[in-house]
Protein backbone atom coordinates (compact mmCIF):
# COMPACT_ATOMS: atom_id res chain seq x y z
CA UNK A 1 0.00 0.00 0.00
CA UNK A 2 0.78 3.76 -0.06
CA UNK A 3 0.81 5.99 2.39
CA UNK A 4 0.70 9.82 1.56
CA UNK A 5 1.18 12.96 3.21
CA UNK A 6 0.57 15.48 0.19
CA UNK A 7 0.88 19.70 0.10
CA UNK A 8 1.72 21.18 -3.43
CA UNK A 9 5.71 21.61 -2.04
CA UNK A 10 6.58 18.04 -0.42
CA UNK A 11 4.33 14.80 -0.65
CA UNK A 12 5.56 12.71 1.95
CA UNK A 13 5.27 8.39 0.81
CA UNK A 14 5.80 5.49 2.06
CA UNK A 15 5.54 2.19 0.14
CA UNK A 16 4.51 -0.64 2.62
CA UNK A 17 3.86 -4.30 2.11
CA UNK A 18 1.84 -6.35 4.52
CA UNK A 19 3.08 -9.93 4.94
CA UNK A 20 -0.02 -11.65 7.32
CA UNK A 21 0.20 -9.80 10.55
CA UNK A 22 3.59 -7.75 9.91
CA UNK A 23 4.42 -5.33 7.50
CA UNK A 24 7.37 -4.09 5.69
CA UNK A 25 8.69 -0.38 4.96
CA UNK A 26 9.59 -0.83 0.92
CA UNK A 27 10.65 2.36 0.72
CA UNK A 28 9.77 6.22 1.75
CA UNK A 29 10.39 9.71 0.79
CA UNK A 30 9.66 13.19 -0.20
CA UNK A 31 8.64 14.68 -3.29
CA UNK A 32 9.43 17.67 -3.86
CA UNK A 33 7.81 20.29 -6.36
CA UNK A 34 9.47 23.70 -7.29
CA UNK A 35 7.82 26.86 -9.43
CA UNK A 36 4.30 28.16 -9.54
CA UNK A 37 1.54 25.88 -8.64
CA UNK A 38 0.81 24.48 -12.00
CA UNK A 39 3.99 23.50 -12.43
CA UNK A 40 4.04 22.08 -8.76
CA UNK A 41 0.92 19.32 -9.77
CA UNK A 42 2.56 18.56 -12.55
CA UNK A 43 5.91 17.21 -10.84
CA UNK A 44 3.44 16.18 -7.99
CA UNK A 45 1.37 14.49 -10.39
CA UNK A 46 4.45 12.68 -12.57
CA UNK A 47 5.92 11.90 -9.42
CA UNK A 48 3.15 10.27 -7.71
CA UNK A 49 2.56 8.21 -10.94
CA UNK A 50 5.80 7.09 -11.59
CA UNK A 51 5.98 5.68 -7.93
CA UNK A 52 2.96 4.07 -8.10
CA UNK A 53 3.92 2.61 -12.03
CA UNK A 54 7.01 1.22 -9.86
CA UNK A 55 5.72 0.16 -6.55
CA UNK A 56 2.22 -1.02 -7.82
CA UNK A 57 0.12 -0.13 -4.54
CA UNK A 58 -3.61 -1.37 -4.26
CA UNK A 59 -4.45 0.88 -1.92
CA UNK A 60 -3.78 4.50 -1.14
CA UNK A 61 -3.79 6.18 2.31
CA UNK A 62 -4.53 9.92 3.19
CA UNK A 63 -5.09 11.86 6.04
CA UNK A 64 -8.51 13.44 6.06
CA UNK A 65 -8.72 16.54 5.18
CA UNK A 66 -7.74 18.59 8.70
CA UNK A 67 -9.54 22.21 8.92
CA UNK A 68 -7.11 24.79 10.39
CA UNK A 69 -7.09 28.17 10.55
CA UNK A 70 -5.10 28.83 7.69
CA UNK A 71 -7.90 28.39 4.67
CA UNK A 72 -4.78 29.10 2.12
CA UNK A 73 -3.16 26.58 3.21
CA UNK A 74 -5.97 23.89 3.28
CA UNK A 75 -6.68 24.74 -0.65
CA UNK A 76 -3.01 23.77 -1.18
CA UNK A 77 -3.18 20.27 1.00
CA UNK A 78 -6.76 20.03 -0.75
CA UNK A 79 -4.98 20.19 -4.46
CA UNK A 80 -2.35 17.88 -3.45
CA UNK A 81 -4.72 15.21 -1.95
CA UNK A 82 -6.72 15.85 -5.55
CA UNK A 83 -3.65 15.06 -7.50
CA UNK A 84 -2.88 11.74 -5.13
CA UNK A 85 -6.61 10.33 -5.97
CA UNK A 86 -6.56 10.89 -9.22
CA UNK A 87 -3.44 8.96 -9.47
CA UNK A 88 -4.98 6.37 -7.09
CA UNK A 89 -8.09 6.30 -9.63
CA UNK A 90 -6.01 6.06 -12.90
CA UNK A 91 -4.21 2.74 -11.76
CA UNK A 92 -7.54 1.26 -10.21
CA UNK A 93 -6.31 1.67 -6.49
CA UNK A 94 -8.69 1.60 -3.63
CA UNK A 95 -7.88 4.84 -1.25
CA UNK A 96 -8.60 4.77 2.39
CA UNK A 97 -8.90 7.89 4.11
CA UNK A 98 -8.13 8.38 8.32
CA UNK A 99 -8.39 11.09 10.83
CA UNK A 100 -5.28 12.52 11.97
CA UNK A 101 -6.55 11.40 15.52
CA UNK A 102 -7.00 7.85 14.21
CA UNK A 103 -3.72 7.34 12.55
CA UNK A 104 -2.10 8.91 15.99
CA UNK A 105 -3.98 6.65 17.30
CA UNK A 106 -3.40 3.56 16.14
CA UNK A 107 0.16 4.14 16.18
CA UNK A 108 1.37 6.01 19.26
CA UNK A 109 -2.27 4.26 21.37
CA UNK A 110 -3.12 8.12 21.78
CA UNK A 111 -5.05 10.30 19.57
CA UNK A 112 -3.01 13.14 20.56
CA UNK A 113 0.44 11.96 20.52
CA UNK A 114 3.11 13.91 19.64
CA UNK A 115 5.32 13.96 16.30
CA UNK A 116 8.34 12.54 18.33
CA UNK A 117 5.85 9.49 20.09
CA UNK A 118 4.75 8.84 16.41
CA UNK A 119 8.09 8.47 14.90
CA UNK A 120 9.26 6.23 17.39
CA UNK A 121 6.62 4.21 17.18
CA UNK A 122 6.66 4.07 13.58
CA UNK A 123 10.64 3.47 14.06
CA UNK A 124 9.51 0.35 16.03
CA UNK A 125 7.10 -1.01 13.99
CA UNK A 126 8.90 -1.13 11.17
CA UNK A 127 12.04 -2.56 12.72
CA UNK A 128 13.75 0.37 11.34
CA UNK A 129 17.33 1.54 12.70
CA UNK A 130 16.85 5.10 13.02
CA UNK A 131 13.64 7.07 12.73
CA UNK A 132 12.48 8.12 9.26
CA UNK A 133 13.59 11.96 7.58
CA UNK A 134 12.38 13.99 6.93
CA UNK A 135 8.84 14.12 8.83
CA UNK A 136 6.48 14.05 5.74
CA UNK A 137 7.92 10.64 5.04
CA UNK A 138 7.35 9.52 8.62
CA UNK A 139 3.64 10.44 8.61
CA UNK A 140 3.10 8.82 4.92
CA UNK A 141 4.69 5.61 7.12
CA UNK A 142 2.31 6.33 10.17
CA UNK A 143 -0.65 6.27 7.63
CA UNK A 144 -0.10 3.14 5.83
CA UNK A 145 0.22 1.82 9.75
CA UNK A 146 -2.65 2.63 10.65
CA UNK A 147 -4.20 1.05 7.17
CA UNK A 148 -2.31 -1.65 8.41
CA UNK A 149 -3.51 -1.85 11.84
CA UNK A 150 -7.07 -0.64 11.39
CA UNK A 151 -7.26 -4.38 9.20
CA UNK A 152 -7.34 -2.74 5.85
CA UNK A 153 -7.37 -5.58 3.60
CA UNK A 154 -3.88 -5.74 1.55
CA UNK A 155 -5.77 -6.19 -1.59
CA UNK A 156 -2.80 -8.07 -3.66
CA UNK A 157 -4.77 -11.45 -3.83
CA UNK A 158 -7.36 -9.65 -5.73
CA UNK A 159 -4.38 -8.05 -8.10
CA UNK A 160 -3.73 -10.77 -11.25
CA UNK A 161 -0.13 -12.52 -10.46
CA UNK A 162 1.91 -10.48 -12.60
CA UNK A 163 0.99 -7.39 -10.85
CA UNK A 164 2.12 -8.76 -7.80
CA UNK A 165 5.77 -8.24 -6.36
CA UNK A 166 7.25 -9.90 -3.65
CA UNK A 167 9.74 -8.01 -1.33
CA UNK A 168 12.37 -9.20 1.21
CA UNK A 169 14.68 -7.21 3.90
CA UNK A 170 17.15 -6.74 1.38
CA UNK A 171 14.63 -4.46 -0.76
CA UNK A 172 14.39 -2.38 2.00
CA UNK A 173 15.82 1.28 0.65
CA UNK A 174 15.29 5.00 1.79
CA UNK A 175 15.04 7.07 -0.75
CA UNK A 176 16.47 10.32 0.74
CA UNK A 177 13.60 13.48 -0.01
CA UNK B 1 -9.30 30.66 -23.72
CA UNK B 2 -11.10 28.40 -21.41
CA UNK B 3 -13.56 29.08 -18.53
CA UNK B 4 -14.22 26.87 -16.02
CA UNK B 5 -16.80 26.35 -12.76
CA UNK B 6 -15.37 22.97 -10.79
CA UNK B 7 -17.05 20.60 -9.21
CA UNK B 8 -16.78 17.24 -8.75
CA UNK B 9 -19.93 16.76 -9.86
CA UNK B 10 -20.16 18.75 -12.29
CA UNK B 11 -17.72 21.08 -14.17
CA UNK B 12 -19.00 23.94 -16.37
CA UNK B 13 -16.72 24.66 -19.31
CA UNK B 14 -16.96 27.42 -21.76
CA UNK B 15 -14.22 27.79 -24.35
CA UNK B 16 -14.24 31.70 -25.85
CA UNK B 17 -12.04 33.25 -28.72
CA UNK B 18 -11.31 36.60 -29.08
CA UNK B 19 -11.35 38.93 -31.77
CA UNK B 20 -9.78 42.40 -31.41
CA UNK B 21 -12.32 43.81 -28.86
CA UNK B 22 -14.87 41.11 -29.51
CA UNK B 23 -15.39 37.47 -28.57
CA UNK B 24 -16.94 34.19 -29.59
CA UNK B 25 -18.33 31.27 -27.78
CA UNK B 26 -17.58 28.63 -29.46
CA UNK B 27 -18.69 26.22 -27.38
CA UNK B 28 -19.57 25.84 -23.57
CA UNK B 29 -21.60 23.02 -21.51
CA UNK B 30 -21.01 20.96 -18.44
CA UNK B 31 -19.04 17.75 -17.76
CA UNK B 32 -20.83 15.63 -15.36
CA UNK B 33 -19.52 12.86 -13.28
CA UNK B 34 -21.16 10.26 -11.83
CA UNK B 35 -19.81 7.57 -9.02
CA UNK B 36 -17.71 7.86 -6.21
CA UNK B 37 -14.97 10.39 -6.13
CA UNK B 38 -12.02 8.91 -7.29
CA UNK B 39 -13.86 7.65 -10.43
CA UNK B 40 -15.43 11.36 -10.51
CA UNK B 41 -12.35 13.20 -10.68
CA UNK B 42 -11.03 10.53 -13.12
CA UNK B 43 -13.36 11.49 -14.98
CA UNK B 44 -12.79 15.09 -15.05
CA UNK B 45 -9.54 14.68 -15.77
CA UNK B 46 -10.67 12.42 -18.79
CA UNK B 47 -13.14 15.14 -20.20
CA UNK B 48 -10.91 18.08 -19.60
CA UNK B 49 -8.11 16.84 -21.61
CA UNK B 50 -10.39 15.77 -24.22
CA UNK B 51 -11.60 18.89 -24.22
CA UNK B 52 -8.51 20.86 -24.14
CA UNK B 53 -6.98 18.62 -26.96
CA UNK B 54 -10.01 19.60 -29.18
CA UNK B 55 -10.20 23.47 -28.34
CA UNK B 56 -6.87 23.81 -27.61
CA UNK B 57 -7.47 27.01 -25.00
CA UNK B 58 -4.10 28.79 -24.00
CA UNK B 59 -5.53 30.03 -20.73
CA UNK B 60 -7.51 28.96 -18.08
CA UNK B 61 -10.23 31.10 -16.34
CA UNK B 62 -11.24 29.80 -12.93
CA UNK B 63 -12.91 31.33 -10.22
CA UNK B 64 -10.95 32.04 -6.97
CA UNK B 65 -11.92 29.72 -3.95
CA UNK B 66 -14.67 30.54 -2.42
CA UNK B 67 -14.55 29.91 1.37
CA UNK B 68 -17.87 29.19 2.32
CA UNK B 69 -19.17 27.79 5.38
CA UNK B 70 -19.32 24.14 4.16
CA UNK B 71 -16.02 23.39 4.48
CA UNK B 72 -16.96 19.75 2.78
CA UNK B 73 -18.35 21.50 -0.36
CA UNK B 74 -15.39 23.52 -0.35
CA UNK B 75 -12.89 20.46 -0.50
CA UNK B 76 -14.86 19.17 -3.37
CA UNK B 77 -14.24 22.44 -5.79
CA UNK B 78 -11.03 22.57 -4.26
CA UNK B 79 -10.32 19.14 -5.43
CA UNK B 80 -11.83 19.91 -9.15
CA UNK B 81 -10.01 23.19 -9.35
CA UNK B 82 -6.91 20.97 -8.61
CA UNK B 83 -7.70 18.68 -11.82
CA UNK B 84 -8.62 21.69 -13.88
CA UNK B 85 -5.22 23.08 -12.92
CA UNK B 86 -3.04 19.78 -13.75
CA UNK B 87 -4.62 19.72 -16.77
CA UNK B 88 -4.00 23.14 -17.72
CA UNK B 89 -0.08 22.98 -17.03
CA UNK B 90 0.16 19.63 -18.53
CA UNK B 91 -0.80 21.56 -21.89
CA UNK B 92 1.13 24.60 -21.32
CA UNK B 93 -1.93 26.52 -20.46
CA UNK B 94 -1.81 30.10 -18.06
CA UNK B 95 -3.47 29.77 -15.38
CA UNK B 96 -5.63 33.20 -14.35
CA UNK B 97 -8.12 33.19 -11.36
CA UNK B 98 -10.74 35.90 -10.61
CA UNK B 99 -12.57 35.97 -7.50
CA UNK B 100 -16.55 35.72 -7.84
CA UNK B 101 -17.36 39.17 -7.14
CA UNK B 102 -14.41 40.43 -9.65
CA UNK B 103 -15.95 38.18 -12.45
CA UNK B 104 -19.75 39.37 -11.71
CA UNK B 105 -18.31 43.77 -11.76
CA UNK B 106 -16.39 42.54 -15.28
CA UNK B 107 -19.53 40.80 -16.65
CA UNK B 108 -22.36 42.91 -15.35
CA UNK B 109 -21.13 46.17 -13.37
CA UNK B 110 -21.81 45.38 -9.97
CA UNK B 111 -20.11 42.78 -7.48
CA UNK B 112 -23.25 41.81 -6.18
CA UNK B 113 -25.22 40.86 -9.43
CA UNK B 114 -28.28 38.39 -9.37
CA UNK B 115 -27.84 35.03 -11.16
CA UNK B 116 -30.39 36.28 -13.36
CA UNK B 117 -28.12 39.85 -14.29
CA UNK B 118 -25.13 37.68 -14.69
CA UNK B 119 -27.09 35.82 -17.25
CA UNK B 120 -28.36 38.30 -19.29
CA UNK B 121 -25.20 40.43 -20.24
CA UNK B 122 -23.42 37.14 -20.83
CA UNK B 123 -26.56 36.40 -23.39
CA UNK B 124 -25.46 40.33 -24.30
CA UNK B 125 -21.99 40.12 -24.69
CA UNK B 126 -21.94 37.21 -26.68
CA UNK B 127 -24.92 37.60 -28.70
CA UNK B 128 -26.75 34.58 -27.91
CA UNK B 129 -30.34 33.71 -28.99
CA UNK B 130 -31.13 32.59 -25.94
CA UNK B 131 -29.33 32.29 -22.04
CA UNK B 132 -26.72 29.79 -21.22
CA UNK B 133 -28.13 26.30 -19.76
CA UNK B 134 -27.42 25.19 -17.65
CA UNK B 135 -26.65 27.37 -14.79
CA UNK B 136 -22.80 26.47 -14.47
CA UNK B 137 -21.95 26.89 -18.34
CA UNK B 138 -22.98 30.21 -17.41
CA UNK B 139 -20.61 30.84 -15.11
CA UNK B 140 -17.86 29.38 -17.07
CA UNK B 141 -18.87 31.94 -19.67
CA UNK B 142 -19.03 34.61 -17.38
CA UNK B 143 -15.70 33.91 -16.04
CA UNK B 144 -14.14 33.73 -19.82
CA UNK B 145 -16.06 37.14 -20.98
CA UNK B 146 -14.53 38.34 -17.18
CA UNK B 147 -10.55 37.04 -18.68
CA UNK B 148 -11.60 38.85 -21.82
CA UNK B 149 -12.60 42.38 -20.22
CA UNK B 150 -9.95 42.52 -17.99
CA UNK B 151 -7.25 42.86 -20.59
CA UNK B 152 -6.37 39.15 -20.22
CA UNK B 153 -4.37 38.24 -23.14
CA UNK B 154 -5.60 35.82 -25.65
CA UNK B 155 -1.84 34.36 -25.92
CA UNK B 156 -2.87 33.11 -29.55
CA UNK B 157 0.11 35.18 -30.74
CA UNK B 158 2.46 33.12 -28.86
CA UNK B 159 1.54 30.01 -30.30
CA UNK B 160 2.98 27.76 -33.07
CA UNK B 161 0.44 28.50 -36.31
CA UNK B 162 -0.19 25.22 -36.30
CA UNK B 163 -1.94 25.11 -33.23
CA UNK B 164 -4.04 27.92 -33.82
CA UNK B 165 -7.81 27.81 -34.92
CA UNK B 166 -10.43 29.87 -37.08
CA UNK B 167 -14.13 30.51 -35.63
CA UNK B 168 -16.73 31.84 -37.12
CA UNK B 169 -20.24 31.99 -36.17
CA UNK B 170 -20.89 28.51 -38.27
CA UNK B 171 -18.75 27.49 -35.58
CA UNK B 172 -21.18 28.01 -32.74
CA UNK B 173 -22.74 25.04 -30.87
CA UNK B 174 -23.71 24.59 -27.72
CA UNK B 175 -22.80 20.80 -26.50
CA UNK B 176 -25.97 19.93 -24.17
CA UNK B 177 -25.07 19.57 -20.40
Amino acid sequence: MLGIDPGTLRVGFAVVDRHGASQVAVEWGVLRARGELPARLLAIYAGLTELVKRARPSVLALEDVFFGKDVRAMEKIGEGRAIAKLVAAQHGMQVAEYPPATVKRAVAGNGAASKEAVARMVTAAFGLREQPTPADATDALALALCHCTRGGAPQAASLPRSRRRRWTTEDLRHLPG
